[in-house]
């Protein structure tokens, strides 16, 4: 795959990731594209056209092989190393994501935590022992830290963002609300589960 | 608005209900299509077409009025009422689920909350009483719940899906990693922030 993946085939792709990870946490060997389809709502021919670009085609009745299909698709969508993200915001949600199996199931390590409250200071969350958040720069240098993850109140964000990004980091997962100005070379994803929740609700109530 | 939208144009509607409300918190009056462009990473152009569809100008180095546009857009997404939802699973992440102030800028009340903790039971999150689960049945028919929030261990997500589905649950936001089998009029919708923290990745990488 020397070409970049569209944005749809991207996303597709990983899609099939997060449910041939769990399907093999499952303990299942095998799986169709008719049972790719059911978890991820894509079209089942899709998934199989998808999945042919690549070499991989599924047996009638078999389906296709879990691990093989892992292996290609973390190549493909190159995520086989182990990266470092850096958490700010040691609180509720802060303390959930740490704690979460999810990012280590992908090789994804939350490698530096940070908190305004000194209270929250020295506390270890996933492993990780809560830092101050005037330690920020130094760490996330120190540790090759690329994609932070906000996780403090709509007021911090901004503040939050630009001592990350002026640490380096290019990747922003934003759970707060704030509308965040970043550089152009920096992306900001901001989670609303309020508004996917609406959506879903449109095409229930429609 | 008779017809029904297309999935693309709901996704972006909502992307834009969201930072119109933000804007709107942050004490703003008018918003361009450029500021929107940045903050959602949808095109000024497209912007534009789909507002305009829809009946709305702005007006050049002036900007659409927010307030009208946001209720414009309720309007069309249907989103004006109040919906209930009921939250299973009162740890870490339920807790950050139910204080989060997200849900209720959208008219979304929590309107449920359980655990199959003995010792969760009683305590309140959000200003809603943690409930045991041997009560959803009732408390999710009595309350007219039609989505429920998931946010319990892999291994009870299905049974505890099972029993918002049983009942009348029709959306359910799962933020277990479990795969989740659902009757056909059942939408399910997974959350896995790693795996879209690596699709971004995938992106910054290539």
């Amino acid at each position: 795959m020397a070409d970049r993946l569209t944005v749809g085939v991207a996303a597709r792709l990983s899609r099939y990731l997060q449910v041939l990870t769990q399907a093999k946490k499952m303990g299942k060997e095998r799986i169709s594209s008719q049972e790719i389809s059911e978890y991820t709502n894509i079209n089942a021919t899709q998934i199989r056209r998808d999945l042919s670009n690549f070499g991989r085609f599924g047996k009638r009745g078999v389906g296709y092989d879990i691990d093989s299909l892992l292996a290609e698709i973390r190549k493909i969508l190159r995520t086989q190393g182990q990266h470092n993200i850096a958490l700010v915001g040691a609180g509720r949600l802060g303390a959930a994501i740490a704690s979460s199996p999810i990012f280590a199931e992908h090789g994804i390590t939350v490698a530096a935590v940070f908190d305004s409250d000194p209270a929250k200071e020295g506390r270890v969350l996933g492993g990780v022992t809560v830092e101050p958040l005037d330690r920020l720069d130094e760490l996330v240098r120190e540790r090759n830290i690329i994609v932070g993850v906000l996780a403090v109140p709509d007021g911090a964000a901004q503040t939050t963002c630009d001592s990350l990004v002026g640490a380096g980091v290019k990747i922003i997962f934003n759970y707060s609300q704030a509308l965040l100005t970043t550089p152009g070379d920096v992306q900001v994803h901001t989670s609303n589960p309020a508004v996917e929740l609406l959506y879903a609700l449109y095409f229930h109530l429609t």
